[in-house]
């Protein structure tokens, strides 16, 4: 073997590894007892630290070296998984073994302290380990930074995006900004004179919903060959390309969030099963990052599924799965429903037109945050005069304000931009899938998303990570990420 | 660290991966969907590999040489765990690389070729690979015999319940089929003089099946904050102590085996759970061998449950359950089902008198396959030879013969003795605890098992790997293994 098929058998070794750590990840979200999670957690970190050392070993330098060195005869696929070999290797070795066991214990106290200020709403409680929690991100970030050449946030964001940084998203959300302070308002008065939604009313059995959600992801596209729809507390996509596994939660007066919740994992699924088999376990073979994965939730789950056509379809059949008065279940009224729009304090909970307004504030904090320019203690009075700014409204109590998310409590700076890269993305992707497919809406019209999906796993899925995020775009949809799209979808659908 | 504390670190290290592996198996069976088998696989060779890695590492010999000449400030706990993992350690190093590899190869494709030749019952088709697996566990075996000081049968079966060896069992296998050849015809004289058992006559949902094994393995003493009850095809008891996985399947039309099968199932997670926790993932803190697992599934399967004092219980409890004619669930018709004797072909379909012949004819076969003097072509004539001394049947079939198990042909020799050396310790281990512990059939009568948990916690659970098989034994009743306290058991049960 030469030293890049060395170094794919080893990149194939981690990768296995990792797969095993995913499928212990999802048992410990859906099947564990509680008194597993002890043990559980030792074994997460043993097959962490056995796929790191073999990222990191001694002879890795030298392969890379070689392998680079003959770079010459390998063709694009193979170039870019040795680029991303180095990307790996690189963020791997830059940071010190001292400071990566500091942060994983200062960042695992902060998450448990964080999770009872939370509870309380008492940001005081937590405010001395975030900045502990800060302090030693920004030195983390400080180390990538030197070796990749970027700078300290963007060696964060490379992390989860590669190839995207703030000056990327900068113009971009200030681009959003401008368009949500010229649409908000106006969207939510045409909503007010529009009828309210006549309310869903249960009782929605569970398994009624999921035998439902079970057949919505088939028809997306999902095959039970190859992956399971199971429960946990948080609805999260996990498993292996060849044995996904989606989970969802039911609430048995509302199905709305079981619906909604499967078909965005059911995006997230179809992207992993359809990554280019060829490159299985290699980095080229891999999603193209956080932006892309939420590209493709979001495009299944918004673009598609809450279109006009989609609900066009699907009310019927909601109303032929659950009977009662059909009333709630005319598609208008389901539109009614599922895209509402309001200015609310909670991320998780907010509209598709929102959004990204928390994504920015989450943005603008945690670069000043890195950058030092902000100091922990501050955050709360920061927050919220920066929702404020954005959406005009301030949080009653931090809870509600800067403890809401878990992201930055758990050490994860840069991740926040993903979402609406994600958004973004997905409605340019949509409309370039539709000028290029004629009757893809005719399909959703008929609950049928095979065109769509056919259209994606040209574009974006088979394309593992042989380009960047906006090269991806670039190829498909014939520019890097712009906004417009995105807007242009909202005014759409809200104007 | 001193030596012996570094090798505790390293099989900690080889212990978590092995859990890492224990959950993907229980989940291959429990959950995974088919499409996944092919990755899960590698995932589970890689983790095979990284913990072999660990064990046969170049700096184990100095290391254990290191902390051996130290042993003498040891006590008798950790000069045990260092004993085994000697063991572990000369056992993993003894057998050449290239052999493994062979024989992986070998059993593989002589198990799959095994599928069809017991589906079409046709032994010709799998012969010539049996032959290949034989031939390469002579060269195991006497790579092992070689080091470890015994004959290469002896070898093989240490892999199983240490400190076994043919010499022990002989004799007592001996002894058994004296006793069998005085009292079958006998017990069978004496069951066909009695009323035939009302059967059962279902439906029995699976889903009431399934909430009364889970009541009843509680009863028995499992912890769900420690464990699961999952269905899979072959029943079975994974998972790690802290998060035991037990499965089984329903029938809808008999309960039988799932009831049962659950009770057996929780016997051995009662073992995992009980094992010393102050030596969790160390060699001395498992289980003293297979031979001592198959003693406690089977002492609260076969000397507890099917007990007249537990059927008393039982009964009545069953037909609270399902409802309808309450004739089937009298205990008296319940031990007529449920201790039904006779001679069949097949051994896991076999009662508890009958049982100990099927293995006693596969431990003469398999040793005599290792020892050279049986070639794997004139298996199935000496196979219907034997039964026909042992039982006085000849199989109608090769699949009802020398083809029914899995275990040859898929590499597995020495295992076999395990079962009736497990099914003679529970009856010694059950009458000693009866005779040091004088309410417990009583409160079997109660469907309580507590008083028989704690006595077994103290005197095999706890125990870990501190004793071998026959000194705990003797620690336990007063005796080693001795074939009378079944014998014994049988005659009061059947005649």
């Amino acid at each position: 073997m030469n030293a890049y098929d060395r170094l794919c058998a080893r990149f194939s070794r981690i990768a296995t590894i990792q797969e095993a750590s995913s499928m212990l990840g999802w048992d410990a979200a859906a099947m564990m007892p509680p008194g597993g999670a002890a043990a559980r957690g030792d074994q997460l970190a043993v097959l962490a630290g056995l796929a790191h050392g073999l990222l990191v070993a001694p002879e890795m330098g030298d392969e890379l070296a070689e392998a680079e060195d003959g770079a010459g005869g390998l063709d694009s696929w193979h170039a870019q998984n040795l680029r991303l070999m180095r990307n790996l290797y690189t963020r791997a070795t830059a940071v010190p073994g001292d400071l990566i066991e500091a942060q994983a214990r200062a960042n695992s106290a902060c998450e448990k302290v964080w999770r009872e200020a939370r509870r309380l709403s008492d940001f005081g409680l937590v405010r001395d380990h975030l900045a502990k929690v800060v302090a030693l991100m920004r030195e983390q970030a400080a180390a990538l930074a030197a070796v990749l050449g970027l700078s300290p946030y963007d060696a964060l964001m490379d992390g989860y995006q590669r190839g995207i940084g703030a000056a990327d998203v900068t113009p971009i959300f200030a681009d959003y900004e401008a368009f949500l302070c010229r649409v908000l308002a106006q969207a939510e008065e045409r909503q007010a004179a529009a009828p309210n939604p006549i309310q869903l009313t249960g009782p929605f059995p569970a398994a009624v919903q999921e035998a439902l959600c079970r057949s919505l992801a088939e028809r997306a596209g999902l095959d039970w060959n190859h992956g399971r729809l199971d429960r946990s507390t948080h609805p999260f996509c996990g498993g292996t390309p060849t044995d996904i596994r989606i989970t969802t939660r039911y609430d048995e007066t509302d199905f709305s969030q079981a619906v909604m919740g499967v078909l965005h994992e059911t995006g997230h699924a179809l992207y992993e099963r359809g990554l280019p088999q060829a490159y299985a376990r290699q980095p080229v073979g891999e999603a193209a990052g956080m932006g892309a994965h939420e590209s493709q939730s979001l495009i299944v789950e918004f673009q598609a599924c809450r279109s006009d056509a989609f609900l066009n379809w699907l009310g019927p059949e909601l109303h032929r799965v659950f009977g009662g008065d059909p009333a709630p279940y005319a598609p208008e009224n389901l539109a009614r429903l599922w895209r509402r729009i309001g200015r609310g304090f909670v991320r998780v909970e907010a509209d598709e037109m929102t959004y990204p307004a928390h994504v920015i504030l989450r943005f603008r904090l945690e670069q000043a945050l890195i950058a030092g320019d902000l100091a922990a203690a501050d955050l709360p009075a920061a927050w919220n005069q920066g929702l404020q700014e954005l959406l005009g409204i301030t949080p009653p109590d931090d809870a509600r304000g800067c403890l809401q998310d878990i992201h930055w409590y758990d050490g994860a700076f840069g991740y926040f931009p993903s979402y609406t890269l994600g958004a973004m993305a997905a409605a340019q992707l949509m409309a370039a899938a539709r000028r290029e497919t004629p009757d893809l809406d005719a399909a959703l019209g008929r609950g049928d998303l095979s065109p769509l999906l056919g259209w994606l796993r040209t574009h974006v899925h088979g394309c593992g990570s042989l380009l960047g995020f906006n090269e991806l775009l670039r190829a498909a949809t014939g520019k890097p990420l712009d906004p417009k799209d995105f807007e242009a979808h909202l005014v759409a659908r809200y104007l």
